[in-house]
């Protein structure tokens, strides 16, 4: 189960979301066998493109911002799945050190490190946030616009352990996607439980890994449901040593490009769809929305210009681009006040928390809206739920389109699952 | 962590309270660790009074009624701990048989039946109501006063199983509290998951077992915090072979009275409290807010009228009264429109899910409000822990006095985690 929340889309149920909601037990019951042979992510964000004959998740952040957008009812679940992970994990935990992203000037981004500090600290733990920004010499408090109030403190490393001054902590809790690189500091540290493990770090992650993991899990997940997996997985293809800049590697994308668009224009033949078929190109390691482009015809590759180039060669903190992943594109059909919506689901451990929307009014419903110029709304509970309904039989309550956005949600967070699985360098092989 | 309630008493938090609130990691590890060693019940209800000086859980219903007392905010909380309890007990679980107390007219707790059944539906699981009362011979469907209608159906008992007709459980969770006594129809059903376990019924549970427990915890909580145990645990005696219609056995309920008022007038005196100290006479295995009276002096016993001592004589089912306790009373301060009233908190699994208030405005402060002219006030999310406070630290929130009910009613779980240790007939001894 997940939150009943009010979402953007009002129309009937479709045939897809029926066939997600009708099972529902037997959807819970499958996470829950899941969930005994493998470990969910410690906590997950991630967004979802609805189309309606199609839904995606576009992949997990293992290391999620934004939680400051979720609405105050929420906090409660949060908790309450907190102490649920940290009971598995580390029971006997006392002192919990957040380790935030190095951009300490984003005051979006520290609302959502003071609400997870909050989170933390009404589970049961003492929690301080410990800066790896070698700019954070001393103790910084920053006072936020929403009244929150942000004390980052320098990390102090020692022999076998992180820590700050007069703070010792059991449990290393990441913020930071380690997109920039994994930083010496964070290396061996055998003796503290570090959250996420720091392969779960953009430094050892690829969206590739990630979709080759999901690919499977929604092959099983369809034949529970007896289902195309289709109808839940975006098809990609990858190529490496691509160079925006210099403009060379571009054959590969153009064939993968052209051999993709011809296989989505099938698929929906198959399910006389009558929509234009597109494509997105991404950093095969790319994050934050940046190195991202849509593309509806090959012949656009051999129109990209300068501006397009550069974006598309450098992501987040200056690492250059060379694998890329070509990969179906999904609309998202969700409006609110005529912007396109996208629904953000989070996750802690295995539960969803809540969710809500990135809106983006200057984007069209083809294109990534995880882009400046964003704003985000709340979804709130849902309230009719507990209203009669005509004919409505007995204990079940009305159907509710964010279930199967936190099924596409659990579904992209089992795959990250899998994933952490595959690339973590201390697995023990069995075989 | 408990969810941020608004409670009705708004005065400046006491120095008990602040007691409580200050150390609330250190209060949350110890739970923590408490569950590594021990099973929460499968959901739990306690009844709080809260004296300003003192608090009190009156003893924790391990098959509770009311949850549709619980406003609808708090749904997803209890489903989300009602999937944490299923995934540990029985992951593979698909069909759930609940069934409840036998009074089939009752519509309010037909509501909380109704309640029930969404929770565990909305957990993931195939959820329906077997009534084991002999006078439903075939499937009965009740509609209710808010919209809901439960289907009621009757019981098919095989040599190991049981079920209903082509519905065969994994799991069978009672919310009945076996009051009339041990149905032969529930027992010996080993190939079935039995939750709560059938020694967690009144045909099993005695008053004193629980308070003997809660004793020990409220010790063990005491020590850790600092404090007087007393200040959390009401003190108690107990007499057996006492026959109030026939007026016999009073002696030992006269002097344990007496001896027990004078304990409290000496406590009172110790922490300067002006307040008059009064008993409360119950029977040991009685529910429901039968078979109780408050009593001020010892005197009021030899002055006990008929309609008393019948109304002591005899409880829930028909069960007569032999053994009871005597147990210092505890007043309650919470007041909704000048009705006294006392915090019922909800809980399942180990975790804390909301709580209403039951207010009765013909019933004073130190009587038993679990009576007819009873009423329920939800108890909704309080939204000021995210408002600015001035002078607030980093990350911390408003005080919220219904985190000491959550303390207190998770000590009241403890203990009867503790108590169905002792009890449990099928323990294994490692002496």
């Amino acid at each position: 189960m997940v939150p009943h929340l009010i979402t953007a889309l009002t129309g009937p149920i479709n045939e897809l979301e029926q066939r997600i909601l009708d099972p529902m037990p037997a959807i819970e019951r499958w996470f829950r066998l899941e969930w005994m042979e493998h470990t969910p992510p410690f906590y997950t964000s991630v967004d979802i493109r609805d189309a309606g004959f199609k839904l995606a998740a576009v992949g997990p952040r293992l290391s999620p911002g934004g939680c400051n957008n979720l609405p105050p009812e929420m906090l409660p679940l949060a908790v309450q799945a907190a102490m649920a992970a940290i009971e598995k994990i580390c029971p006997e935990a006392r002192n919990l050190l957040l380790i935030p992203e190095n951009h300490t000037r984003n005051t979006f981004y520290l609302s959502n490190v003071a609400q997870l500090q909050r989170i933390f600290q009404m589970a049961g733990l003492n929690v301080r946030v410990g800066s790896i920004n070698p700019e954070i010499k001393e103790t910084t408090t920053i006072d936020l616009p929403n009244g929150d109030r942000v004390t980052l403190e320098p990390v102090i490393r020692g022999k076998r352990r992180l820590g700050l001054k007069d703070f010792d902590p059991c449990t290393i809790l990441l913020n930071n996607d380690l997109s920039a690189g994994l930083p010496g500091i964070l290396e061996d540290l055998h003796e503290q439980h570090v959250l996420p493990p720091l392969h779960a770090g953009w430094s050892v992650r690829r969206k590739s890994h990630h979709f080759d993991s999901y690919e499977e899990v929604s092959k099983r997940f369809g034949k529970l449901l007896g289902i195309d997996p289709w109808l839940i997985n975006p098809m990609f293809g990858q190529c490496g040593e691509v160079d925006f800049a210099e403009g060379e590697g571009l054959e590969c994308l153009r064939s993968n490009v052209d051999a993709l668009l011809t296989k989505i224009r099938r698929k929906y033949k198959e399910y006389g769809i009558h929509e234009k078929p597109f494509v997105v190109v991404k950093a095969d390691n790319g994050t934050y929305g940046m190195g991202i482009m849509t593309v509806r015809d090959v012949k656009d590759l051999d129109a990209l210009n300068r501006k397009t180039r550069n974006k598309m060669s450098v992501i987040k903190d200056g690492q250059a681009v060379s694998d890329v992943i070509i990969q179906e594109g999904v609309l998202t059909n969700e409006r609110i006040n005529d912007a396109v919506a996208e629904p953000v689901v989070y996750m802690m451990d295995r539960y969803v928390v809540g969710g809500f929307y990135r809106v983006h009014a200057e984007r069209g419903i083809d294109e990534n809206l995880n882009a400046p110029g964003a704003s985000f709304v709340p979804l709130a509970f849902e309230q009719s739920a507990h209203t009669p309904q005509p004919g409505m039989k007995a204990g079940s309550s009305a159907p509710n389109r964010f279930y199967m956005y936190g099924v596409i949600g659990r579904l992209a967070m089992l795959a990250a699952s899998y994933e952490l699985e595959t690339t973590d360098p201390d697995a023990e092989i069995y075989d």
